[in-house]
């Protein structure tokens, strides 16, 4: 059983993006050598998150930002730097996601794609990256 | 230290609920003969989520089924398979939920349930499930 | 590779309160003396969960908790409890976090801090944290 570990820059282009990680993620379990275990990836942030959903239709990415928007919206808002909304979008969607390694693969559904999720961008991201197994 | 991984089916029968899976995940545990370690559990999907809440009074989870509706309606979604709302929900719970197990048991508060949470049924779905310990 | 575990009490005076245990979690994984792994933290309760966010501006932390409030009220709940915001709260910030351990420190970020959650207090809780690793 070992611990691999590494942290990963993720660059962002946009204030609110969903950026699909899910082949820097299985490239790490590769090179972590793990047949079987677990992975988590978190965001190095507070105004950042990650999520896993659907990675076909891109409309999905743009609905779940929109419907986020307009949950953290709120005028009455004291943090100085103006950007609770995004602090807010963090917490609701986690800083981490865990996933098992089976046969040295992720194991995702069909449909299903990692993202990193900006809330405060465009800025250099880090995001550490965690697989434990044998 | 072991790896135990297994797919299991859950049958859900509306579109919007949450299913109890306490019980079978303690029986994953006790079939991978884990003592002591963690557990995952993953919805397979991208319009449903895990998580874990009451498992007492019923009212507790129609209340959350009610409100999370609520949160993610919204006329203006582009998707065209019209269901953003349940991609949305299966983001703010999140795909999976992990627990320690310790003396062979699930670690739960008296009053914690596991929920297979379904957004966009009825399906048969899948629930990967990994043991990690010894 | 081995399993530690132990339940912390936190104790809440208000209604809805996040207190930040970040010190209290690199404390467990140095009782532990886990240099490589995996750490957990779960709310025990139906009512509390638990979040990384910022640590530094308090009132990034008002503002989530007044936003919360604003995402959860609805009139029409029916949970006899009268509580039921106080459980939405919970599912979806989330029951626990996982982060890595990296030479016998949490993998935290800047202005990462590790958050409990009260959404129905004051009350005296529990908190079960598990450090898994080598």
């Amino acid at each position: 059983m070992q611990t691999w570990f590494r942290k990963l820059v993720v660059e962002t282009r946009r204030r609110a993006e969903m950026i699909d990680v899910t082949a820097r993620l299985q490239a790490a379990v590769e090179e972590a050598r793990v047949a079987s275990g677990l992975l988590t990836a978190q965001a190095m942030h507070t105004t950042a998150g990650m999520t896993i959903n659907e990675n076909a239709d891109p409309d999905v990415v743009g609905d779940l930002l929109a419907q986020l928007e307009r949950l953290a919206e709120n005028p009455a808002y004291r943090h100085s730097e103006g950007n609770s909304d995004a602090h807010l979008k963090a917490s609701l969607l986690g800083a981490s996601v865990t996933l098992p390694v089976v046969q040295g693969r992720l194991v995702l559904g069909t449909w299903q794609g990692i993202y990193f999720c900006e809330f405060d961008g465009p800025r250099l991201r880090e995001m550490a990256v965690t697989v434990l197994g044998e």
